[in-house]
Formats: structure tokens, sequence, C-alpha cells
């Protein structure tokens, strides 16, 4: 009985959306017809999304966060995505969560949830847009997506969010610097946690000058070219009025400390989001970019449903062989899509 | 005039190479009939990825193994591919290249390559296996593939190579364990460079007790269920007679301290995968993941083009203002593709 369920997810029933994210990830039908059902309640979920490089401490920053979030006067609920795009198996996020779930038991208003799999329909950044929904039409106003390691995979799935938070720690080694480069132009805003560590002063004001320097015009730059590859390319003209400078921000999460400027600044950049309109602009991004990902994901699955396995894999040994070049082999390939789909 | 660009290439001339490279890399049609012809020349080097978290000095490594590689009694020509996902800009890659560039320059039998650009056709996986391809037919028998970062992107990468190697220094952080657990089992050689710096035997020791402990069994349990979302499902059934267990190796790459054990274990996986078949099935199958990669792409881009502009952008309205649910607008877009088709 999924409109049952619905209504229970709805009421704030845990073991009802607990249900109905797993069917989700499942790809089910069940799950299909509840995304269905819940689509027209979201909207309403301040996405937070938080990358960094391994070693940064994000998930007791999420932790610190998750409780000071509860803390806000209208005693919100909170969701935590703990997404690893590296594995395939749920060891490494199991470990983290049971440390993370002894921190935050008892209190029924988090409500915690890992993904580690791998081959998802259309990808994790699209499933953790799914599982979103849920949580949004659930009525979970915060909802922080947390990404292990800081690589392509993590820039997609944090680009989904609303407010994104790039962690960085006093310290890192010789070739930090391109990663810096390749992650700060996501970033809203940037915390250097562990920042009773040595050197955190000289951690923040690097990335003060990095700011400045202009990587905040290199992410419109790099916006509109992110755009010409997903299907819209409307807003591209578009520029606020006011701009955000990413502010810098010390943390020791570990103490709780610097965890409310956080929480303040998050709140000042989803009300400065509201103001410009990117609010429904981003909204617009991330749905265009799950249907982006949907879409290619099936094309996929019809081709190669209508591709026989004989022939295929016979290409692949005539390619292997040197018999037949990669782009008559695709060719070749192709051609059974359209045969199939007169 | 490509036939003399390609027999010059061929030849060993470096401007030759470059520009086809740059052809490719621009995916022109003079790219793609290059590719065509130098083909039939490919399938002789040998591939060695290499990644690992920011930090951990992959660079001065790489460059450490590059001038040992050359020392080999058959003085080898050696390409370098620097990729970086993260960066739509060549800034970080720029800047760590320079430095490489300074330390190997005046070798002709070295060429480096940094690619930093996304949206490339298949993706930058495919992109780097295609630069791969005419590194190989112009006589590189040794081609080193470094990513910046460990994250997903980073292990579609490194895996269409024929040894990977993982390296990790001595003393991350807290929540480096999740990483570790993910990128362990695409390693067949495992490297903990500043073997100089506090805590490098223990690195050494727990790194061996992770393997130990079986995450190269649970590798072969990833490969099966990769392979299912690849082209191909042969040799699923197949296991080596021999299993090859990786090697934690202790290096210094800035005093070139441990580099030679390096080459010689990689010299030894090449003659252990060419003994065991796993040659030819790792060459396979990183000729299925290309193609299943450039056949998204051009499914993709089929469609695409099969979709008026209009109505593309008033269904993602549609589904921005909740009147229309995402698989209904999925269904609705596919449907583009079908009529075309026709």
């Amino acid at each position: 009985m999924p409109a049952e369920q619905i209504s229970e997810l709805r009421k704030g029933n845990r073991l009802a959306l607990s249900r109905i994210l797993s069917q989700i990830e499942a790809a089910s039908p069940a799950g299909e017809r509840a995304l269905e059902e819940l689509f027209p309640y979201t909207g309403q979920a301040h996405k937070i999304g938080i990358t960094g490089p391994p070693g940064s401490g994000k998930s007791t920053l999420v932790n610190a966060l998750a409780r000071n979030l509860r803390d806000l006067p209208e005693k919100p609920k909170v969701a935590i995505i703990a997404v690893d795009p590296t594995s395939p198996f749920s060891g490494g996020a199991i470990l983290g969560d049971r440390v993370r779930m002894l921190d935050l038991q008892g209190d029924k208003g988090i409500f915690i949830r890992s993904m580690a799999s791998r081959g998802t329909l259309g990808g994790l950044a699209a499933q953790t847009e799914m599982l979103s929904q849920a949580f949004d039409a659930a009525g979970y106003q915060y909802i922080i997506i947390e990404t292990v390691g800081a690589g392509q995979s993590e820039v997609d799935i944090v680009n989904l969010a609303h407010t994104t938070i790039v962690v960085d720690v006093p310290g890192m080694g010789d070739d930090i610097q391109s990663i810096k480069a390749g992650i700060l132009e996501i970033a809203d805003v940037l915390v250097v946690n562990k920042a009773d560590h040595l050197g955190a002063d000289q951690s923040v004001k690097h990335l003060q000058t990095m700011i400045a320097m202009g990587y905040r015009a290199l992410r419109y730059a790099a916006g509109k070219h992110m755009l010409h590859e997903t299907i819209t390319q409307k807003h591209e003209e578009e520029t606020p009025t006011q701009a955000w400078i990413p502010p810098v921000l010390k943390t020791i999460a570990s103490d709780r400390k610097g965890i409310q400027e956080l929480v303040d600044v998050i709140l000042k950049h989803g009300a400065y989001l509201k103001e410009t309109g990117l609010w429904a602009e981003k909204a617009q991004s991330a749905i265009t970019e799950t249907l982006r990902k949907l879409i290619i994901s099936k094309l996929y699955t019809q081709w190669r449903q209508s591709v026989p396995e004989d022939a295929l894999q016979d290409i692949i040994q005539q390619v292997s062989q040197r018999k037949c070049h990669p782009h008559q082999a695709i060719e070749q390939l192709l051609a059974y899509n359209k045969t199939t789909s007169n």
C-alpha cells in the first residue's frame, strides 16, 4: 500500500521514510511511483553540500553542524546523506556511520543515510538528488550531502546543493595547490577545520588570497562552460546584482568551535540565494542535470538491449585484434539502435 | 597531409606527435582519422596508472619513475599523461608541469602531456585512452597516467592501465580509512611515499594488513560487478592460476630512493600479466570501456539534436513548477529520439 506509506512519510514516520528511501535506491517500480507522488511536495529544503580532501574531518564537522542546525528556534529536521563515490562496498562508510550514529543517536529529528553503491540508474549524483527529494517531501528542512574525497564525482554531487562548503585543514602537502584551484570554484563557503593546528591562519589567508585573485570569476566562466554540457543553456547571461564572496571560516569541529558561525553563514547564503533569484535557478539546474543523467542512462539501456550479445562480442574481438578501428566499431554498434527504433 | 604526419610520428618526430595529440584532444575529423591510421600499431605499450590522495607527492614520484625507466638497458621512451578531472582550467596542472619540465627537460625520450579539459567526447577516461594510443603507436614503451586526487573519475582513468600504483603517505587524517577501502581494490602496487616521515612503517604494516584481510578478494568481486556495467561480461569466471598480491613499497621520491625497486616491481607485474593472459584481458577491457563511453556520448548527442530547444525548455519549466513529474518528463523527452530515428 504505497499511498499509505506516502502519507506516513509525510506525517514524519521514520520507518516509512526509510522504506521509501530503499525503494528509490533499488530503482524499483514502487520507488519510481513514490518519487512521483512525493514530487509536488519538494522544493522546500535547503540542500548543503560538503566536500574536501580526506583527513579534513568532514564527518565530525557534519555531526556538529547537524546538532547546531537542530538548535535553531524552529527546531528543523535535518537529514544527512553520506556519499562515497570511490567505494562499491559500504565498509568504509559504515565505519564512519557507527561513530556518527553513536554521536547523534537519540535525536529523532536527525536522519542519516549513506550511499556507496555503483552502477545505479543515472549515477550517484542523480541518486543523491532523488533521495533528497524524499527527505524534502518528508519535511526535512536541511539536507546535508557529505562526500568522501574531492574528485570530479564529488563536484557533480555537491553541485546539486544550494550551498556548497569546501573543507580544508592547515598544512596540506605539496600538490594540494592544484586541488584547491579545481575545487575552490565550487565553494560558497570555505572552512579551515582543525583550526588549532599549526598554520591555520596561513591557510585562511591563502584561501582569501586565492578568492581575491579571481577564482570566483573563474567559477562563473566554469558555470557557463558546464551549462553547455547540460540540457538547458538558460540564464547564461544573468549575473547576480550583488556578488557573493565566499567567506573563509575557522572551525574546530571536535570541540564544536566555530560551528554557530558556520550555521549563521549558511542561513545568510540561503537568504542571499532567495533574494537574488539564484535559489530557483539552482533548483532548476539540479532538476535539469538529474534529467540529463537519467536520460543518458535510459538511452544506453535501450541501445544495449537492441544489440545482440554475439554481435557485440564479435565486434569487440575484431577491435581487440586490430581488425577493425574503434570508430568503425561504434558506427556498426550504433546502427543497431536505429534498426530497433523503426 | 595527415599521411605524412603519421609517418613522421612513427619515425619519432615529436612535433608531429604533439600536433596529432592536439587534434585527438580537439576531437577533430583529422584527429579521428589519425586514430584510425595509428590503431593497427597500438597494443605494445605498458600503461602505468598512478593515483593517490593530494599531498602524497605523486608528481615527484612520477618524475623519478620516468627517469629510472629511461635508464633501463633498452632505453625505452616514456610518456607522461597528467590528468586533472577536478579542474576545467589548466592553471593547477600547468604549475605542476613547469616544475616537472624543468626537472626532465633535455631528455628527448620523455614526452609530457597534461589534460584538464571537461566535456570532451566520452569523458576524460576515454580521452586518456585515445592519447595513450597515439603514444603507443609512436613507440613509447611506458605510458604513465597520473591523476590528481583519488575519486571515482580517477579510478575510471587508472582502470585503463595495465599496472595501477596507489600512493599513500604516512600519517593521514581520521577519515582516510574509508578512502583506502575504496581505492585499495584497484591497486596492483602500493607505495608509501615520503617514507622518511614519522609513521611510515606503521602505514606499510597497515596497508599489508588490509591486503591480507581480503581487500584483494573484494577486488575480484568489484571487478565482476563493474563488468556487468560494461558492454562485455566475458572472462567473468576466469581467475588467474597464481594470484598477484600487491606489494607495499617505501619510497622517498624527492631523493630518488626506492624508485629502482618500484621499477623492478612494475616489470615483474608486466611479466605476470603476460604469463597469465591478463595483459590481453586488460587491454580488451580498456577498449570495451572506451567504446562504451564513446557510444554513450554519441547516443546523447543524437538525442539532444532530435529535441527542439523550445520543447526542452518547456518541459524543464513544467518540472521546475511541479506541473509534471521527472519520470513523465523523461518519457516525453525520449519520445523525440524515436520519432527522429524513423
